[in-house]
């Protein structure tokens, strides 16, 4: 939809990959419906995982025992976190809709990725305990997980060996994104590519670009543990 | 137990944490008992999280395009995994126990060890399908997982706001540790040290050492869905 702003975090290593053909034709999609697209491509923005010291500017709020939490707390409240989570979190202020795009990496996202929240999404800017859940401060925004799979759709249902795909969206989608606010758009899973033929590789593609067609339309999901474990 | 041999990977900036003391009381303890314990200390080893090209030594299986996954599983087979992964799952192959000590970010494990996962539990390693679950290939070993809490105890119920605490250990416990056959041993969990008292700290530290005493005797719980979902 025209004037909307878009962020999309990917974490592929290669552009080649189908993630980063979802990801492409994501951009061109949402650039001719007049949206404004941002990309964080963290793979090739290094992006640092680890939450450390140096995330913090100048001296610690409490320099006797180093305690991430309160202290990031404290560096945004005082503008002294370092510049590149500022970027980022002025990217993730400007969005209306944020996606997440990456392959499934044991039940989760690869760490570069739950590096981007553990680093970006610190209390004071997402959430600021009692505003979490409805009150989160990333509320009126939108969040979708994209993501591939290794093992196809069998193994992720009630009766396969790795259990029904929700189980896992949980930390993820309410852990995270509905903790912090943010409603939750349907995920979009292409399972198995690796195995898939050319062809369904494409239709993959062609999807993926159908849906996005009508993404303002989407209604959120009711984030409850019935949509998990009904 | 005396000849056991333990492995602690271990998550947390701050020796004198809540975490740290967990640490380093659990090398005290099982030392005593004639165990063999080593630790990877993340933050300290500055591990790298990112799964990456340079993980791989020497030529690529297939230089067109990078697929972490097959580059990582041929790497293992040829014995081309770069040194840090190598010395990691040398640390595991001679683990009776591994333990995992960290302090929980967002429903899951901090993103330095999520990046230890991804990239030393490479294929080939620690699964090699159809080799996972019941036949993944570290089976005979037991994982526990260790941690710590923002939120109290309340807060992770059946009735509470994020959900039955079980939902959470999922991902990690099915998705990764039984995956790749490791038996598991309940979780141990410190709910909210940081809103505890010192003296309930003290206990929290105590029951660990009080339960390390008999952890030879405990039996790996049942990895089914019906113990994380009942």
């Amino acid at each position: 939809m025209a004037g909307k702003k878009v962020l999309i975090v990917y974490a592929h290593q290669e552009p080649k990959s189908l993630n980063g053909s979802l990801k492409t034709i994501a951009v061109e999609e949402l650039t001719k419906q007049g949206c404004s697209v941002t990309v964080s491509d963290l793979y090739e923005m290094q992006f640092e995982p680890r939450s450390t010291r140096k995330d913090i500017i100048g001296d610690l709020y409490n320099p006797e025992q180093f305690n991430y939490g309160v202290e990031a707390w404290e560096a945004f409240k005082n503008g002294c976190l370092s510049e590149d989570l500022i970027e980022e979190q002025r990217k993730v202020r400007e969005a209306d809709l944020v996606i997440f795009q990456f392959p499934l990496y044991w039940f989760s996202m690869p760490a570069i990725m739950k590096g981007w929240l553990d680093r970006v999404f610190v209390q004071g800017f997402a959430h600021n305990f009692p505003q979490c859940y409805e009150t989160g401060l990333l509320k009126n925004k939108l969040a979708l997980l994209s993501f591939t799979t290794g093992g196809d759709e069998g193994i992720y249902s009630d009766e396969g060996v790795s259990g029904n795909i929700r189980y896992l969206l949980w930390p993820m989608q309410h852990g995270i994104m509905h903790f912090c606010g943010l409603s939750i758009l349907a995920p979009h899973i292409c399972f198995a590519p690796e195995y898939a033929s050319e062809e369904e590789r494409e239709q993959m593609l062609t999807s993926w670009v159908e849906r996005l067609k009508t993404i303002w339309e989407e209604e959120p999901i009711k984030c409850t543990a019935e949509w998990y474990y009904k």
